[in-house]
């Protein structure tokens, strides 16, 4: 079986110069891999490579291009053509490294999102001290969520783990806060009911709450939020890891003797620095869509995109769509007869 | 001047074991302060110092006591007898590792929060980058707001950081995600309106959106969010922050070669370690009430406890009440005029 990626070569803040690099390296390392490189001819002449196609483009969305311009005016951008392989067969996969409102907005227009599904969602891996990763969603795509949007990300998050890991019932965390504190949030009490329920029914392995600290200790496989908290978690531990890694900058800098023990400890410094490099971890998935789209840091660097090429290959190898879809049909009475439910008390209240 | 301070001996997961070795230090550290121990007196007898006197309470809030036993039934708890001690004039500051609701509703319920304040709400400090700290509210008392809310949190934590650092106007951020996905949080975009205009009135010195990574670089000196998102920030962050240690000591216990590296490096992993200690931060104010408040770690050890105590006495001496009054007096025409369009716009609606 052949794995074909659409590859978005002009999205990101770098475009050509670092996707192009990476697709070289993702070219070498797989060898029944090929990549539909989409954007601008003379951009990509320098990748020649026969597993390698491209597929012009003549727009490019840039970054701070408002949700509209990449909608109804660049009909011709490289991302929507990117993601269009996908719909017309072409590419089991897109991936891209443009702005992230423009790309859920462009894939769920193209594509369309699966049944029942309202929003799809962006779930990324967090590392924890299982040695594992923790896969949490929303990323930022849905920054006002329902509790049925909350147990959505929690079938599609399953949905996702179990293609990706192979184990059957993943456990899902709602993420909460410790303390029951003057008035809880009612979106969160009540996507803990339909969650419990959707435990109780078999179609989910539901923990129960968990805290941000969890989602590093790996408490359960997947964490679920809205996209607003979703994002201050991402930005605050990028944040914590840059920080502490300046702090053992300036504490091994601070004398000769310990820039002696610096050397001393290099392997060990370069070895931490690897682990809590958040390149790794690039490439996010585009959940709940009729087709597969992954989303790269648009400051990614070569490394970094070639991750996010990496899980795209995978998520096409593992069948992530069809087992998305599977999931979503056998949980389809549960997500109906909650959707009925908000309904229902819309229309009486 | 004597500063006085009420201390809930009983409170937290540990009591009195942790409390009074705490209390023993902190009055060793200050020669002019003087404690109120509350509490069961049997207990507390092992602490006999002339600058500290027991109070007694018959009962003890439970970690896990809902809001209603504290404030209905428990009538005599160490929480409460200690709160009141600031209220009657005879402490000017109490302290407590209790559990974070009770605190806050028998706060609230004893010394009434502060004209033109809705809510109180628990800030507390992050270290960043310039080797200083980001002031953050609220984390965790307040899970819903309004934009109202946010912009009364602007207010408080601009006082508190001015009483404590002298800074006459420190710059607020609002926690927002980068990237404008889909549909914004309304709340958070009229809460942005409604700074921009108290830092054009000169009530505030509001900078704009900061993402969760802010907080660390310390692009702002205070940040504002609601209390879940706030609570999850600080967990994450306390997340991260255990799982690189633990990576550390994983990397440096691999082999004989990095065990003795780690010995070469025993002076900086000591100081790095010392600076991620959340101990460091414990103490945590509560804010907008007419009398403070200071809020410790329920897990606290006696070095964490005695920095709550340390934070508390910094508060008491530095008038950090009057200063919240008089900045909250100052925006009042702000803060009237904003609750006022919300009553305006909820009798339209």
């Amino acid at each position: 079986m052949t794995t074909t990626l659409a590859v978005d070569c002009m999205g990101g803040d770098h475009g050509p110069r670092i996707t192009l690099a990476a697709c070289r390296n993702f070219l070498q390392a797989h060898e029944d891999a090929h990549l539909l490189l989409v954007g601008a001819p003379a951009a990509l002449a320098s990748l020649q490579h026969p597993r390698a196609r491209v597929v012009p483009a003549t727009e490019v969305v840039a970054m701070d291009d408002p949700v509209e311009v990449a909608l109804r005016k660049k009909k011709d951008s490289s991302m929507r053509v990117a993601i269009r392989q996908v719909k017309e067969g072409q590419a089991q996969v897109a991936v891209s490294a443009g702005n992230t409102g423009a790309l859920m907005a462009l894939a769920r227009y193209l594509l369309k999102t699966l049944d029942g599904i309202d929003r799809p969602a962006i779930a990324t891996q967090m590392p924890n001290a299982k040695g594992e990763a923790t896969t949490v969603l929303d990323l930022g795509a849905n920054v006002d969520c329902t509790e049925q949007h909350l147990l959505q990300f929690a079938v599609m998050g399953s949905a996702l783990v179990s293609a990706m890991t192979g184990h059957d019932s993943p456990s899902v965390g709602l993420l909460n806060i410790g303390e029951e504190v003057i008035k809880g949030n009612e979106v969160i009490k009540k996507a803990g009911e339909l969650l419990r329920a959707a435990g109780a029914a078999g179609d989910l392995n539901y923990f129960g709450n968990v805290e941000g600290n969890d989602i590093f200790k790996g408490t359960t496989e997947i964490v679920v939020c809205d996209g607003f908290v979703g994002n201050v978690m991402l930005k605050t531990s990028e944040g914590v890891a840059s920080l502490i890694v300046s702090f053992l900058k300036e504490e091994f800098g601070r004398s000769p003797l310990t820039r002696l023990a610096a050397i001393a400890a290099y392997p060990v410094l370069s070895a931490l620095k690897k682990r809590v490099d958040h390149r790794r971890y690039n490439g996010a998935a585009l959940l709940g869509l009729r087709g597969l789209v992954v989303k790269s840091h648009g400051s990614a660097d070569d490394y970094a995109f070639e991750q996010a090429l990496n899980r795209a290959y995978d998520a096409a190898r593992n069948n992530l769509l069809d087992r998305v879809q599977s999931r979503i049909a056998h949980a389809r009475p549960l997500l109906a007869s909650s959707a009925g439910d908000a309904q229902l008390e819309a229309a009486t209240n």
